[in-house]
């Protein structure tokens, strides 16, 4: 596509184009934006290198002239959008790329690989820690996603409310929280359960938490009160039913004077199963395979269309394609919410090559990311998780009630072009 | 759990690590084996850098001891498991790692990541290829996927049978064949479909592929054929009821005498929609969203369990969790794959601390990997992954013809343990 549109100067016209999805994932009422950072991030040092380069011209993929333009690529554009951590409904435009066809063309892919699978990790660690409530959820998946994408999982899952993770990685890169856990390998190493939670206390002190359902888990919590004393910080269930087992562990623990010992709980959770221990007596919920793989939704289906473009003499016009079933508008989006009087929203507006009409409770969603190809400041590293965290927060505290209904149904609110 | 164990002394007990999956995804005849290669590329470079250790030091993660382990480590003991490409059962020994207690864990997340996710991938581009039976097909999710997952699921593609990548990273790093198409936005780019074709042919040549439906599939048929000629190489449909679509298509470029110009289809594509398309005349399939996200099953529940360990004097000893409802099995397996006098696969025969007994047509499933922390040749790279998929082809024509049926169920052999 580049080397054509270098060949017949259309690479150079101005264009815009813009992120979106048609659709939330069946059933889902609001999705949720993650990867904005990670996008620039990546875009501060996005160039080809020699090797990459030199790929490309012994395999004869591109011509030349083609080779010489990516050679000195540069994004000279500009980037707005919604701020990371912001909820979305269908057609939200959650990313805006304006500058020549050819540096639109050659991001497409990293952005939309970036933003499909955060955004899909993102809307599942917010339901998930909705139906928590009030408790913490840990993201423990990194083994369940490829490695480098266990990083942004975890990264998605901070920003939507988990309040650990156990990456280390994504700790080192964005200053999240790191937690940790000892496995059922930990207990087998040792010769018996008492030599395990003795090397485990000793190591990490009584306020750590021990597995107890490796052997029998009745024997297993007498052991580690035993073993701990009434300071034991907790136990961990990772099998078996868990509602039962916790109502019954909760007993033993009080009836042995621990009353302060949290129980946390494992076991390929998600949302309903999160939602179905509500009233079960556990502290904290481990969530792993469920969570990195977007929890029946790996990806968000967010696409990347241009949606003007300037024409022969200069001007700017409205393109989209004419498909059957598909809504597509031409023209540059412009997208704000509506708020009630009680600080509800109760629609998503987008105004098309105008901006929408709106009161003063109205929320304006576009962010100024990029300006003339410079990335502006506050939105990389540990402080644009910090931000996207609090974004999402409060964006999800203006929702209507029903956003947190794990039944499928509506967006929660309707998105209305004008 | 490192931490511990270095305390208590017994990280330094000789363990055998096993991974194994304990069901496929439902109704799945057999699950492919991927990302071995991977591995092994990133075991060649597994230590801890400064800013890492850095990282564990001043948040106080674990402490000197084990920060003092970490910066010296390097694996050092023996790895064993299936071939890349290797069909698999549930409880197939797929990898195992023979070394300190130690050395097995820290490597547990990089393994379970990538073979995870490989393999999702690597199952389901396999049932693709099957269902699409001569039929090219082609690699185009990167953008589904996160950024890096995307080579690693463009890799796991051509393994099981795709002939091409869009991915022009994995191309570049492990020497696969790379292909490229033509988005709408190219054809709105341009003031007039004509503009967007011609350009097209004058920078490709007349073989290449025009994207024909962005306003009307015949008109931009016609416009194609007028445009390039008998030699017109193919042209993609990305919309629509496809069956239909190309059926009609196919007679319009025969009437137009171009009878050896290709059809193409996209718009996502999954194992069942392959081969729903079995009847139409479809040259072939660009496969994206539903390859990368492993067509309903986005990661494979592999485990990576102790499954023995020296004990207080020395001696190795199987180990298991006690688990309801779980099969579990501790000692050392030897897989072999029993095979008829016709050449078919009948079992899965997992001995158990002993090797399997096997007559002359038995294939012998494990493979030498690493001995002593030394990679054996052949593993990684580009080679890695010719091998890879000579194996997979094999493996898969060696399973009844029942492995090739899309409907739900049973693992195509059972699972045996002696």
């Amino acid at each position: 596509m580049l080397q054509a549109a270098l060949k017949s100067g259309a690479a150079h016209r101005h264009s815009f184009f813009e992120v979106f999805t048609r659709r939330l994932p069946a059933g889902r009422r609001y999705g949720v934006l993650a990867g904005t950072g990670r996008f620039l991030e990546g875009l501060k040092n996005f160039k080809f290198e020699k090797e990459e380069l030199d790929f490309l011209a012994n395999t004869h993929v591109v011509n030349d002239e083609t080779l010489e333009y990516l050679s000195n690529f540069s994004f000279s554009g500009n980037i707005f959008g919604y701020a990371e951590g912001e909820v979305y409904f269908p057609h939200s435009p959650v990313l805006q790329v304006e500058s020549t066809f050819a540096e639109a063309c050659v991001l497409e892919t990293f952005i939309l690989s970036i933003l499909n699978y955060d955004s899909a990790v993102a809307s599942a660690a917010s339901r998930m820690s909705l139906a928590a409530g009030n408790r913490p959820c840990l993201e423990m998946g990194s083994r369940r996603a490829h490695e480098e994408a266990a990083v942004a999982a975890a990264r998605a899952a901070i920003i939507c409310g988990f309040t650990g993770t156990s990456n280390l990685e994504a700790g080192r890169r964005y200053g999240l929280n790191t937690i940790g856990t000892s496995a059922h390998a930990f207990t087998l190493l040792h010769d018996t359960e008492r030599d395990a939670f003795q090397a485990q206390l000793d190591s990490l002190g009584v306020d750590t938490t021990l597995l107890v359902d490796t052997y029998d888990v009745e024997k297993a919590v007498r052991l580690a009160v035993e073993l701990a004393g009434p300071e034991l910080g907790g136990v961990r269930l990772d099998s078996g039913d868990l509602v039962a087992q916790a109502t019954w562990v909760r007993r033993l623990l009080d009836e042995l004077g621990n009353t302060k010992t949290k129980i946390t709980v494992t076991s390929d959770l998600d949302e309903y199963a999160i939602a179905s221990l509500a009233a079960a007596p556990v502290n904290s919920y481990g969530v792993g395979t469920k969570l990195v793989t977007g929890s029946g939704a790996p990806t968000s289906s967010m696409v990347y269309k241009v949606v003007a473009r300037e024409n022969d003499e200069g001007v700017m016009e409205p393109v989209a394609k004419a498909s059957t079933g598909k809504v597509s508008y031409g023209g540059r989006k412009y997208a704000v919410r509506k708020i009630n009087e009680q600080g509800r929203a109760t629609a998503e507006v987008i105004g098309v090559d105008a901006k929408a009409p709106s009161d003063s409770n109205d929320r304006d969603l576009m962010v100024d990311f990029v300006k003339d190809g410079k990335i502006l400041e506050g939105f990389t590293g540990a402080e644009g998780v910090r931000r996207a965290a609090e974004r999402h927060a409060r964006s999800i505290a203006e929702l209507p009630r029903a956003a947190s209904r794990l039944s499928e149904g509506e967006p929660v609110i309707p998105s209305q072009f004008i």
